[in-house]
């Protein structure tokens, strides 16, 4: 009997193992093929992810890079997802002002509470460093982690970009997707490195990346545990504990991943450490901007924005030879067709 | 052509589906049979392990838990792999300070570094919180992350434990690396949740528990960016940045983890909250605690040892139900066959 289970147990791993190689043969071989990054025009970024993938794929070749070194981190706001006119969190933070207001009476005397209840979308533009601290900690802390979950979740269900007439979590780039699901395909992890808030953006980076929880990095703040009426709660505090952005990219990255990534995607000089970190050393690597050139379909921004500047980083990319993306000849989409198409299939 | 492709494509996917279904369903089988946990005796530990793992993963029962929930926490000193008669770590640093000494003529007039270069492991016993800080500080930090991940894999490849007459990396338990094996066999993802620096940890833990560095959690200091010479290195700073013992348990687990485990494993009083973590919700759960009883094969020890002291676990888990794994009744061996048996097969 137990030897029968065996067999069965060694036919079963045998015959999986086959069917293994074969598809993943495949899948190599679909990578070269033209119906992969459907939104992607031919040109040099394509071809430079295309031929990357064949390079780090391709047992035979001294650029092999065995899966578990596989590490693919991606940038979010204006890289994943759009960043203009307004950071996505941040509509998130001022809407939650309007909702908890009833609350807080003493916001109708308090900048930036004041100009927000009043509707005065010019002061934003405007807002200190200072003011976003006070109103990231006035609205997400003082919260267990489980009800800022629920909040968020239900905020991404109805909260709608004001240009593009499609939910925010809608606003994710089409070519992204396909990316994304490509790089796991050919047995890459793929890590979201935000500087937005780590438990905002797990309320939807699993649906909408595919990108579970362990996988999402991104700025926090410090939490406190406690057994509160029997049952375990860990509470939002307003103390930062990190910053997810320039300098703390790559340092989150060692903390969280611990190991180089070799592909890196970004978008602002934000992104500049974690793209130098992953483009460097002897494993090949690929380190990729992506230039909002686009005003007609997205955005165009670069060198002078407040939100998203790429400046630093392009002069720097020039020089080493990274991978610059133009939004508005690379990608022959990019929005997912249908609104509500958020969701998406992995390629296998 | 494309046609063609997408046909086999289709074959390629659908004998796939089925294999896997197939090997799955062999998995579930043998999950229940009598070849898996071998070291494990027959007895109410190995019993609630097996029925929780039927529990979660029966597809028609209420109780069951998808995939993507199935997450998995475990301390690692005294849980995973010994901690006496010293943290492993500890002997470590204090290896290091050896190996330092002649780039530290200061260290020859000041403690503890002047003890531990004497010689004097009664000291060991005695030293202060403040002492062990100074200790780590000294010989874990002005090093960049590469250099201090090459000091430690090149320890671990010689040290030995005093008593064993093994490796330290050895010294891993049996039982332990069939339990994450059958674990992970079951869809679950694996993570260590240490109260040892988490470079250290993943030095190691991929080679002796197959637990990749991004499933790796453990106590940090911070770190420094920085262009040096033109190459991107990481530099770990004296200060500290978590430590993951106690409350901070939970604390990391939100924040690396993004998901309340299903099941939780500790050995000491600094496990507690990560167990009550985990063993609380709507969802099964199991909550389980390793007692050390065995004087003979390994050691002794519960409420009043200085090194994984368990004394409130014990009586919170006499309380809650949860799971006591007796070392000299549950396991039917400690350690692995043969020294040099750190590396494992994963069951499939």
């Amino acid at each position: 009997m137990a030897s029968t289970s065996i067999w069965r147990n060694a036919l079963g791993i045998a015959v999986f193992a086959w069917v293994l190689s074969y598809c993943v043969g495949q899948a190599r071989r679909s990578a070269r093929a033209d119906d992969v990054l459907p939104s992607w025009n031919d040109g040099p970024s394509r071809r430079a992810i295309l031929a990357f993938l064949a390079a780090v794929t391709d047992r035979r070749a001294p650029t092999f890079v065995e899966p578990s070194r596989r590490i693919a981190v991606f940038d979010n706001d204006g890289t994943l997802w759009a960043e203009q006119p307004l950071y996505i969190q941040l509509q998130f933070a001022i809407d939650r002002v309007q909702a908890l207001a009833a609350q807080h009476p003493e916001w109708r005397a308090q900048e930036p509470f004041k100009a927000i209840l009043a509707g005065d979308r010019q002061l934003l533009a405007r807002m200190s460093q200072h003011d976003v601290a006070k109103l990231i900690a006035a609205t997400h802390a003082g919260i267990t982690t489980d009800a800022f979950d629920r909040a968020a979740r239900r905020w991404f269900e109805s909260a709608m970009h004001p240009r593009f007439g499609r939910l925010y979590r809608e606003c994710v780039y089409q070519p992204m997707l396909e990316l994304l699901a490509l790089l796991r395909a050919n047995g890459f992890r793929t890590f979201v490195v935000s500087g937005g808030g780590v438990d905002f953006m797990r309320a939807v980076a699993e649906d909408v990346y595919r990108v579970p929880p362990a996988q999402v990095i991104g700025s926090s703040g410090k939490t406190h545990f406690e057994i509160r009426d029997g049952r375990p709660v860990l509470t939002k505090l307003p103390e930062v504990s990190s910053i997810d952005d320039a300098q703390g990219k790559p340092i989150n990255i060692h903390l969280h991943v611990g190991q180089r990534p070799i592909l890196a995607f970004g978008n602002s000089d934000g992104d500049l450490q974690m793209l130098q970190y992953a483009a460097f050393g002897e494993q090949p690597h690929l380190a990729l901007l992506l230039h909002h050139d686009d005003a007609r379909r997205e955005y165009a921004y670069d060198r002078h924005s407040p939100i998203g500047r790429l400046d630093r980083a392009l002069d720097v990319a020039a020089k080493r030879g990274w991978t610059v993306v133009s939004m508005k000849t690379d990608w022959s989409r990019v929005f997912p067709r249908a609104p509500g198409a958020g969701r998406m299939l992995e390629l296998r």
